[in-house]
């Protein structure tokens, strides 16, 4: 699993405020410790919005850096956000942009920066439809954004598509069209990577972290290779190093066997 | 789910000391504690051989039943503590007889009298050619077991197709050989249960309950609606009601909202 750590977020109320008075340290260990934790890359979203979105993300890109050797996730809707974030980013591991859709203003806005850029890129199965509400929506806009992706020169191992996670509470058939995509899109493109808002399938409902891990275990089966995720949730870390295992990706246990020795499973 | 509780079998060192004593008692507690938690059957395995196995089956069954209403699932090879258990049960609800093969005895001397009794039986996926190690025998079995069966009177409704848990430890490949046999079932026959020797797949490994808990789910997604378990690991029901809710078998979550009242979920 390629994991990307949420934690960084200016719509987490203590975030906001470490955003809000600059404090480094806060933001610093926060990113370290998502590093330390297993997190592949380390999401960024300043959760402002207009110039101070693109002053935060600056702050932010540079405070984190400075902090790891992680690659960032630029988290935003905001162009000019993302184009000061490419601009600031210092270092050697491809960042990742988060993310395009194919809503009007992001196709013509986010989507010539992504082609430019040529770094990683969250494909968000939205369109000018609006939420997916029906089965096969997600898939569908997924392959459009794949195809537009690739014939701009983006790598499919670059894409990171997202089918759009919904809350379970809503409608009992959500889980369901969720797999369904996410195993027709793993088809669609075996190089792509795939990956969701993890937490967006426990909203409104009492012990989250239990319905996170319940799904995350099943769309793993049905193909998800990465998520946006809290890494120092030691339970679903623990239950994703399982789930390996189960599928077929941990040959002999190793990984599973270690992470027992290292402590990662007594939770 | 159909939870088929597991803990009184005479193979566990503490319940062979209760056999041995004839402490009812803790027969008794072990069996209303199971139907509490949520096990539909009570499993009865005296885990001994020959005549003696067949008054234990007695005492048990008898046991069991003064302590709750559940039907009793009688585990055995052992045709004629099956047919002792048969004989003793005295409970309204359809019992089981765990399990029959296609293994040479068991064809010639358990399947009669399954095809007399007419209850609930786990078809195990076993035949002459032994423990299952290639993609696609599991199933295989399986439907000849269906077959025979189903050819004999039994309701599909009552078959429990085991398709043979393997520890993952031992092959990278048994997890997904496993679930591709679910799934093959769950098509071959629509009407029959899948469920399985749940705690076999973690044989092995430290940490068991989270390998158990992390293939239940993704098994429940490829069709298992029943387990040979302990009901009495809160973890592992949790997240069976929390799964339930991801493959959309509850409706607004109303189960999962439930269980969390009554404070099941805080695990």
């Amino acid at each position: 699993m390629i994991i990307i750590g949420e934690l960084i977020n200016g719509t987490r109320k203590r975030i906001k405020e470490a955003i809000a008075s600059r404090d480094a340290d806060y933001i610093a260990d926060l990113a370290t410790k998502q590093a330390e934790a297993g997190a592949d890359f380390i999401d960024c979203n300043p959760g402002t919005v207009g110039e101070k979105e693109v002053q935060d993300m600056q702050w932010l890109v540079e405070t984190i850096q400075a902090a790891t050797d992680k690659p960032i996730s630029f988290d935003s809707p905001n162009p000019e956000a993302i184009q000061r974030a490419l601009a600031t980013y210092s270092g050697t591991a491809t960042p990742m942009i988060n993310s395009v859709t194919l809503e009007p203003g992001s196709v013509e806005k986010m989507l010539p920066i992504v082609l430019e850029a040529k770094v990683n890129v969250v494909a968000l199965a939205l369109s000018e439809e609006g939420m997916p509400s029906q089965a096969g929506q997600r898939e569908a806009v997924a392959y459009r954004l794949i195809d537009r992706l690739t014939a701009g020169g983006i790598q499919p191992e670059q894409i990171f598509v997202d089918p759009v996670i919904a809350p379970v509470s809503t409608a009992h058939e959500v889980g369901q069209h969720i797999l369904q995509a996410i195993a027709a899109i793993r088809d669609y493109c075996p190089e792509c990577h795939i990956t969701c808002g993890l937490s967006n399938i426990s909203f409104g409902l009492p012990n989250r972290q239990l319905m996170n891990r319940a799904f995350v275990g099943i769309a793993m089966q049905a193909g998800l290779d990465s998520a946006v995720m809290d890494p120092l949730d030691k339970q679903l870390m623990a239950h994703i190093i399982a789930t390996e295992a189960i599928i077929g990706q941990d040959e002999f246990c190793m990984n599973y066997l270690q992470a027992h020795r290292a402590g990662k499973l007594e939770v």
